[in-house]
């Protein structure tokens, strides 16, 4: 029996297309604003940069006003791992932004209110973003651009049903400790809909999943929040993690050793200033590079910023098992230079093969190798999408859902275990327990393990 | 229904004694504790340390290994508080310790290994400690003292049926980001009784409860993690708690800003450093000061150590309710100053009120004196007891549980809320929810709302 919540998830879920909302009527529309997306990104030296420059003393890489973000040093070490102390250039944004998606019933099923946005970093043209994507320093209007439309729901929340509100990290290999707010509000007064912005079922968002480079990190990530009920759960969308579960990530984050400390840009070794990047001397991981962006339709019309560009496409990928009551994926403990709390839990596998060149043999994800060569029909979901293009250029990650062989997988390890979709789902609705990465494979495991699909 | 776990504690909390633990076998071998607790604490000066000292560059205290914990300062931000801004002695101490409690059944019952323990700060004798409590310097045995018993069953915990694990913060005035590793581990092997040990049932623990100064803070922290069936709980002793409580944490996290940084302990202003104590200009707050301790049957028998002093004692206080599902207790958003993320849920009014002199009028929490004034047919319990005496001397809280009026209480707002104790159960399970003076009323409500008792 679901709940009455997760009962109108699951049939929105079951919605690839409504009256209200025709999937040939969304190919239509998408069109249309590719079309009408006259944006343009440009790689410029960081001398180009408007309000942006480096800090004499500290070499930091700073807003004017000294909001929105900064690019400052991490020291990191981590004593028993194979590179056990290193430093790089990282992203202090210590502002919680929203990232909200509107809902409301139409003909009695659930739709979302989702923007086609163009972002600096994006590799083609608009993404599929959440209703709201803004920094506090954006709904506050701290570069006094146009005011966020639809903002005021999320900022008043408690006025409309909240499905979601949770505070989650981002990437911990470029942001220090970055979160965000997380949210989904349901509202049943009417909603004026803006140029650019689409009302789209639960089904049809599962569908473009599956389309390279459509549904932006924003969208996943919050849609990873919503009380989904799996395939098989029997409960409803969630039940609260096993004590084993809850015992076993505390015990990794007591065994394994992160001690990261905000230094100085300047103080950072083994990294390369160059007039348009920062690089690292073996040309692998990252660069810290600046952009001229000149948008459509956002608050303001043009402006630089500094980003972050990775070297090669990464890869995430669950590993999955069917079992007598439902899903289980095989989580790992994934700790990054950037956690709140140590680590937290990430795909069995996350990475960016290009990068294991320039590190120790050991550092390789376990079974990276085993999942990229899974036979063909085990691969159950398999797309390219992109990271945030607010403050990634060209950042594309691989993400992967492979079912386990007829032996069920491996074993659980110290660093990995097999957890129900149930499980992670409660996890989600708490701060820094899932990854960003893992929250985007659970949208995947969403459109692959839905409640209209036989287990 | 309770679940198989759930039904044992409830069993467990049924058991004032047992033919194993008769009750006044208790109080015959607490009195057998006390007699030969031959134990003394003295204040001494500064100077008088050994092996700690006021670092010449940074004035911090530290031990010469640079282990166990320093005394540091803190420079803290609060926008919008009556106290915008302050600085203050904080008590620096990253490693995760243990606090363990080993659980075993004899006739069918669960018991729980207690310790006669002495600290250097209690105001008269042993109180009933936990199993293990122990910091990682004391495990691995920095201090060369004797090896900590019973560790290694917490330390190989997976061996075991794991009850509760979870790091949960302590005082946040007084420790910066601090956190343990709350662990119950029951063990089905013959377990050897040593000196100073007993089996103890739950029941007979919630008894004990009622009298000052018996059972110590680590010992309540830990059992507040316990599965434990509440009075009126349908499903068991855990539920997960309401999206819309998650999102009144997130909203109030997001809202309530902290700004605390670490700095050297000389940069504290307001505060005089006198020969044996660093106080407030006030005469407020606590004191810094040292300690010489000649203990028994600890691991090394005599030493000297800083201790933080606090001025009054505190009182922390829940307002609770029934109601046809069960019992609500009214939760407060609590920020510390070392909070590790802004703010935990703490109890419905918690303070010292000498403290109240030296503050603004609107620091003072709101219910604080209406709670105070109670009718005594109101009041279902009212215990002084000890905060931890490793760091802290004398320093004591009483604890109290009031019942609302016939009305109900107060209505919920921005920063009080009624929450289910089922509720409160699950979030105890996951670190930073509930703070320690919560976690310590948690138990007192075990005491109260026992399974055994009709609501």
């Amino acid at each position: 029996m679901l709940t009455s919540l997760a009962a109108r998830v699951a049939l929105s879920a079951a919605a690839t297309e409504t009256g209200h909302a025709p999937l040939a009527d969304f190919h239509q529309w998408w069109k249309e604003q590719r079309a009408a997306d006259d944006s343009a990104s440009r790689v410029i030296p960081f001398a180009d940069l408007r309000m942006w420059s480096f800090r004499p003393d500290t070499g930091d890489l700073v807003h004017d006003t000294g909001r929105f973000f900064t690019v400052e040093g991490l020291r990191v070490r981590r004593p028993g791992w194979p590179v056990p102390h290193w430093s790089q250039p990282i992203i202090h944004q210590p502002e919680v932004g929203i990232l909200g998606i509107l809902a409301k019933e139409f003909d009695g099923v659930l739709h979302f209110l989702m923007q086609a946005k163009t972002e600096p970093g994006n590799i083609a043209g608009p993404q599929l973003s959440p209703t709201v994507q803004a920094t506090r320093s954006n709904y506050t209007r701290v570069h006094r651009g146009n005011p966020v439309p639809y903002v005021e729901y999320f900022r008043n929340a408690a006025r409309h049903r909240v499905l979601a509100d949770v505070r989650q990290s981002e990437q911990g290999s470029w942001f220090y400790r970055k979160r965000n707010r997380n949210m989904v509000v349901e509202v049943t007064e009417d909603v004026e809909l803006l140029d650019g912005f689409r009302w789209v079922p639960l089904g049809q968002l599962h569908r473009l999943l599956a389309e390279d480079d459509l549904v932006n990190m924003d969208s996943r990530t919050v849609l990873a929040c919503l009380p989904f009920p799996f395939a098989g759960a029997d409960g409803g969308s969630h039940r609260p993690a096993d004590t084993a579960v809850l015992g076993w990530i505390t015990e990794a984050r007591t065994r394994h050793e992160l001690l990261a400390e905000r230094v100085p840009l300047r103080e950072v070794t083994g990294w390369r200033h160059e007039p348009d990047r920062i690089t690292h001397e073996s040309g692998a991981f990252f660069d810290v590079m600046a952009v001229a962006f000149q948008g459509r339709g956002r608050e303001i019309a043009a402006w630089t910023q500094p980003m972050v560009r990775p070297h090669g496409t990464g890869v995430s990928a669950f590993l999955v098992r069917r079992t007598g009551d439902g899903v289980q994926v095989l989580a790992s403990t994934r700790v990054e230079a950037g956690s709140a709390d140590v680590l937290e839990l990430g795909p069995t596998a996350q990475g960016t093969p290009e990068n294991y060149a320039a590190l120790p043999d050991d550092a390789r994800p376990p079974l990276l190798d085993a999942i990229l060569g899974a036979p063909a029909e085990r691969v159950l979901f398999d797309t390219v999408m992109s990271e945030e293009g607010g403050r990634f250029f060209h950042a594309r990650t691989r993400y992967l859902i492979v079912e386990a062989g007829p032996d069920g997988g491996p074993e659980d390890t110290a660093d990995l275990r097999w957890i129900p979709l149930e499980e992670l789902t409660d996890l989600a609705r708490h701060s820094f327990y899932v990854n960003v990465d893992a929250r985007t494979l659970m949208v995947c495991l969403q459109s692959v393990y839905g409640p209209d699909r036989a287990v």
